[in-house]
């Protein structure tokens, strides 16, 4: 096998092109084994193939420098790169990240993991060489979607005028996570049927030059297109027609499910577990369907990543015209959902927690400045869960919960939850969002909840002691029970514990009250310390002879961990907690 | 007048077109004495008196609904919806605001007042009238360098896909505040040179029918225009050639002075004060042109607002290549500063702190995971700089200091912002953000700070005292001065002082031994408190006998404030600070 021999890119162009044919079988079928074995991205991956070794033929990486946008598609470079053990040897399928690594290799310039940044990083490489006056290749390739958010666009619009060599490589699968949105891919299309020809041309507006090839997964077209561009003096877009994922049936045929995921069977497609226990998404979805057609003028909004709120294709089209997916895009959909509320409509944003901060000036200005009533549902918002350093859901708390007007719930259950979206729909006085519980999975009490949450910041002591006040943030709200449990039975303390519900305010009633028979307060929340909810109860307290421990993930950034190695060192285990809240009686 | 009979837009509906003439003559005068005694935003309003009159002459507002861009060109607007009086009567230059406010008027729709937001907002206003199956046009006027932020790009994309009524009008004034920069607008040029006839039109690439209006200033061609688009069925783009300034000799020839300022002589273009004393802006680029011209790999950045960090038309011009105007592009500037140190450059991001929020995404992920060395400079970060509700400097803190990896430094005087300037742009492990002095001035000690900050997180104790410590930080180092004054008058107690110096982290030694001769440690902070540095501190003593008051601004949403009443209603004088510490002896 050839893609046994290469042990870097000065191996890839020791090949004849009819080599280079058999290596792209070759690393199709690798990957195709390693991702149905272990999961990760897919059909970006399949659909790169031939553009990723037809660049590694012709440029001179890592003098010449490619940047991959959101770095998921990057699985053929590594494996060019020195990296092919970490696809070919099961044992060290982990042994990569799935996402462009510099401490990896030096063929990979930046971490990468949330889209349409690459144009703009590279534009900085690129007038740094010419600072330094070098003259190697930049590259920046993008595409599957992330040509939708508004950083592409300000890296475009700049990169055009740099005034000498850079090379933007628009990987057109016609694709995003779902299908496209936005009235540019129309422009593609136009340009996909005129083989580049029209002379409407979204990269020829900002004055690139341009360069269409028609068949983007062969890789001697390929090598033909990037020879002619290599040392250009000038800005260019080289704008290839891929398959997403190019040469697996199932993946070409549903580009969206193979999008990415875990492991599967590679002869009939399907997935190796199918996790069929009750979940949020698909809750949401059923709950939010049933609504809109009460309501017409409900909303439900999605940035890319309609499933993660249950919209299946099948239920966004049960939604019609009230589901609305506006691409990579959360700065508009933040603030287009105020716009929405302004006009009377009732805007329903789902989105992941590591997106959520693409948008923090719309939340701030279009959104909370005007005090409209959108309801944002904040996803996967815990240390538990995407791992990857880029996708980390602790950090929303301290973005959102310190801009004025916003009101921020963390529901502890199922049917706190729905409460909380029951009413965070019908009122109109508060921009709200709510931290979807993800830590311990779906919970239910049965308990029916009739309140409505009008009067902000009320705090609920759902259990009376005394002492030692605990307050369970949201998914930790059952971490504080087990600490609850084991104080009793350890120390035969009797401790208060408190469902904060509202993360944006104190209950200055509630607190002061504790005063009384307390004489320690614990916050526990899943997340982010700094910037956080404990540090506002510890600010609070400041003056007082109350204690105060504030328990969450201090401020870091982390790859790739274990959830368990994670909490223990940051001492979120119930009895960790329960030692260092004895230990502070020492 | 005319004017003076303008209660509503009704009013302007029953003038002749030669009446409008007039009309718009009255205008331009009033518009002119008013800002020329009151200053604020001149060129862009001059430039939109025809296309104003010609809206609220064809449109139906408020049923129709028009929303402003930045809306700093909102004030004929203003005029014509019952607001004149706050033009004419200089006893109430300050009724209202300088942007749409919804709370002055039900044809103002929004409070905006950062760029790029218009199409999205009016995406969501149209998406609303849709699914409530009303019928009123949808306007967003944007234009006057808004065009290069993302979110306008993100707007633009998703409006061209809604199948319904919006009227994006885009007034091109081939301006931003400064000169435009973007590839994209050379497609406006060529737009102008072909009267709109260019087959590559930035516009039609996303799908939206299109119209040109050559004379932009001139109510009867605008007219003619919008009677075109009224009601029409599906989105399209009017675009106006207009001249920034328009009318007023000065404000044409010089149209990045005349963009806004302070009042100023009618007759000779000149401002009725000058403030020739020393100021950050200019001491900045003077350094900073010193040390590009040793170092050719150190590279300025601003994004539309050079002169905040001094870079005049001429020193622009003198620092060549390693100045570089990214339009309003904050997070085009962060992600290409960290590509700018990847690749061995020294970028310096000048930037207002109201605006670094734009670009939260592009600081955590392309520049703070990757942990490159770019420089950021932070301006007007305080709660007495710039006082609408749109451009507040109190929200740096929590937004930039929660990040990993950023080392935010507060310095406290000239010597020490210059001593950490120029580790900043040496060091090359961090990247480093500098939150400029604002409060009281320029302050200088005189003293020689050679020390380098590599040692992350060193507090400086400048006066050592006892029972009280007093953390001052970055510019109200100075208030803490004054407040260890009165308490060693009033109450003999020698505190201590300490200036943080770095934001970003707990100097632990420092604060442990405190303990030892301190009962209260009083932070002082010109920011939010939510979120900031002093709740750090209450954290870190959360579980100790040590008492903290944390003093800075409460988490609100303040407009058009007296900077000494909020700074009395936030306990922020120094008698009341010391009032509170005696008081927490109690």
């Amino acid at each position: 096998m050839y893609i046994e021999r290469i042990e870097s890119p000065s191996d890839v162009k020791k090949l004849s092109v009819s080599e280079l044919e058999v290596l792209k079988d070759e690393v199709r079928a690798t990957l195709l084994k390693k991702l149905s074995e272990h999961g990760g991205h897919i059909g970006p991956n399949l659909g790169m193939v031939e553009a990723t070794i037809a660049l590694h033929y012709v440029f001179n990486s890592p003098i010449d420098k490619i940047v991959y946008d959101v770095s998921h598609q990057s699985y053929v470079h590594k494996m060019i790169t020195g990296r092919k053990e970490a696809f070919l040897d099961p044992e060290k399928y982990d042994d990569t990240s799935g996402y462009s690594e510099p401490s990896e290799s030096e063929h990979d310039f930046f971490v990468i993991g949330h889209t349409s940044t690459s144009v703009s990083l590279a534009t900085g490489l690129a007038k740094a060489r010419d600072l330094k006056e070098n003259k190697e290749n930049i590259i920046a390739v993008i595409g599957d979607g992330s040509l939708s958010g508004g950083e592409a666009y300000e890296g475009l619009n700049n990169a055009a005028e740099l005034g000498s060599n850079i090379i933007i490589l628009v990987n057109d699968n016609q694709m995003s996570i779902a299908e496209n949105h936005g009235g540019m891919y129309q422009n593609l299309q136009l340009l996909r049927d005129t083989e580049g020809k029209a002379e409407c041309n979204f990269f020829k507006t900002f004055g690139f030059d341009y360069l269409y090839v028609k068949e983007g997964n062969n890789v001697e077209s390929l090598i033909e297109a990037f020879q002619k561009v290599k040392d250009i003096d000038h800005p260019v877009v080289v704008h290839i027609n891929t398959v997403k994922g190019k040469g697996y049936k199932f993946a070409e045929e549903n580009k969206e499910r193979f999008h990415a995921g875990g492991p599967f069977d590679l002869e009939t497609g399907k997935p190796n577990s199918s996790n069929n226990s009750e979940n949020y998404s698909d809750l949401t979805a059923k709950y939010l369907l049933k609504k809109m057609k009460e309501d017409k003028t409900i909303v439900v909004i999605s940035s890319a990543t309609p499933t993660v709120l249950g919209f299946n294709q099948e239920r966004r089209k049960q939604a019609g015209k009230q589901f609305l997916d506006v691409g990579i895009a959360e700065e508009h959909a933040v603030a287009m959902a105020s716009g929405l509320a302004a006009n009377g409509a009732k805007p329903v944003y789902g989105v992941i927690s590591t997106f959520i901060q693409r948008a923090y000036d719309q939340l701030s200005q279009d959104l909370c400045i005007n005090n409209n009533s959108a309801l944002i549902l904040v996803y996967w918002a815990s240390i538990s869960s995407m791992n990857d350093v880029t996708h980390l859901g602790i950090f929303d708390i301290p973005l959102l919960s310190n801009i004025p007007n916003m009101v921020y719930l963390a529901p502890t259950n199922k049917e706190e939850y729905f409460a909380m979206m029951e009413w965070g729909i019908k009122q109109t006085s508060h921009p709200v969002a709510i931290r979807v519980p993800y830590y311990g999975g779906v919970i239910s009490t049965g308990e029916k909840i009739n309140e409505n949450f009008d009067q902000l910041n009320r705090y609920r002591i759902t259990k009376k002691g005394s002492k030692v006040a605990i307050l369970g943030l949201g998914s930790f709200y059952q971490l504080g029970e087990s600490v609850i449990e084991i104080l009793k039975k350890e120390a035969g303390i009797s401790a208060t514990l408190i469902n904060p519900r509202y993360i944006t305010g104190m209950d200055v009633d509630l607190l002061n009250n504790l005063k009384k028979d307390h004489s320690l307060v614990v916050t526990l929340e899943d997340g982010a310390l700094d910037g956080g909810f404990g540090e506002k109860i510890a600010r609070y307290y400041g003056a007082d002879d109350m204690k105060v421990l504030n328990f969450g993930i201090k401020k870091e950034f982390i790859d790739r961990y274990s959830v368990d190695k994670i909490l223990k060192e940051n001492h979120l285990t119930a009895p960790q907690i329960v030692a260092d809240i004895l230990n502070s009686f020492r």
